[in-house]
């Protein structure tokens, strides 16, 4: 048994932008060298948030924004906004919602995804970020 | 400590199928052997979700069906579904926003849900599916 | 390696309340020796769930609960609350949506968050409720 911790850097351009990182998250599981065992992947950082879609700019530009629009829309009125002076209170709960991290299984070096199925990171803040993804494997080699 | 993974088989009807998994995933806990540690169950595919519930027909058929309904509308227009030729831009946006992996704690060789809550699985496709639960357990017999 | 359980006893005033549970799951963290690893944070019961948010009156007093006041209406109809002669249809639903467990990653000792991100436990019962959030952490000390 062994647990292994590693850092993935992402830039992102921010409002929403949708950004797959399953190669990335892969790579590092492979460079944990465990073979049986879990992962947790968590973006550190309160107005980002992690899932796994169907990567196609469809649904990543398009269907998911819709629906982030409907549960927190952009120009609705937030009190977070209105203390800070700040402009990304539909950030910040768009972000809690989704969640900061994704608990992963590890089977035979590598994450079973399905074909259609990719682990994005969702930066819903309002300008570009350079954004760390932590992620912790634990598990035998 | 060790780790072990398990697979649970689902068959489900789709169309938004809310599926009571506790007693399969409590059995592939016991399955594992250990008594303190930690699991995760993730669903392979980008159009189901895991969370948990109160699992009785008015919540699980009714309640959580009119909320995803609201966040991401069956007849919506979805750019995935004009792209592709396909009927379940819906489908994937809702197992997004659910997520597709429960981090759950081992405690006596189980996992302490209260008395109300069970694992679910969500299946939002338009239809029927066979679904792969991995269970992913590690910790101490 | 090691796997450790702790419990961390939560009173909440139900209704949406959020309480800011950083403090006591990076004490939980500290108090299990592992310095790099994961845990896995949960909290029984189906009408309360966990994430992160910056904590500050304005996001988690208005902005989180207006959003899930469009998800879940608290006036809306519920079956369940039909069914049950119940008053907390709405808990459940947003319970569900936002997830019972956080998975977290150890690194140096200690969950690696954001200076703006704090985990946070919602209540979205109808009721003042003692709460119980589990914390299994697994890795090397």
């Amino acid at each position: 048994m062994r647990a292994v911790t590693l850092t993935v850097p992402v830039k992102t351009r921010g409002r929403g932008d949708v950004l797959d990182l399953t190669e990335p998250v892969q790579e590092a599981v492979r460079a944990s060298g465990i073979r049986t065992g879990q992962a947790v992947a968590m973006v550190v950082g309160s107005t980002a948030a992690l899932t796994t879609t169907e990567y196609e700019p469809g649904l990543a530009e398009h269907d998911l924004a819709a629906a982030f629009e409907r549960l927190a829309p952009r120009d609705a009125v937030y009190v977070h906004e209105e203390t800070w002076g700040d402009d990304n209170g539909h950030s910040h709960v768009r972000a809690s919602l989704v969640g900061p991290s994704l608990a992963l299984p590890i089977v035979g070096g590598r994450v079973p995804l399905g074909r259609w199925q990719q682990i994005v990171l969702l930066d819903f803040d309002t300008h570009p970020r350079d954004r760390e993804v932590v992620l912790s494997a634990v598990g035998d080699p």
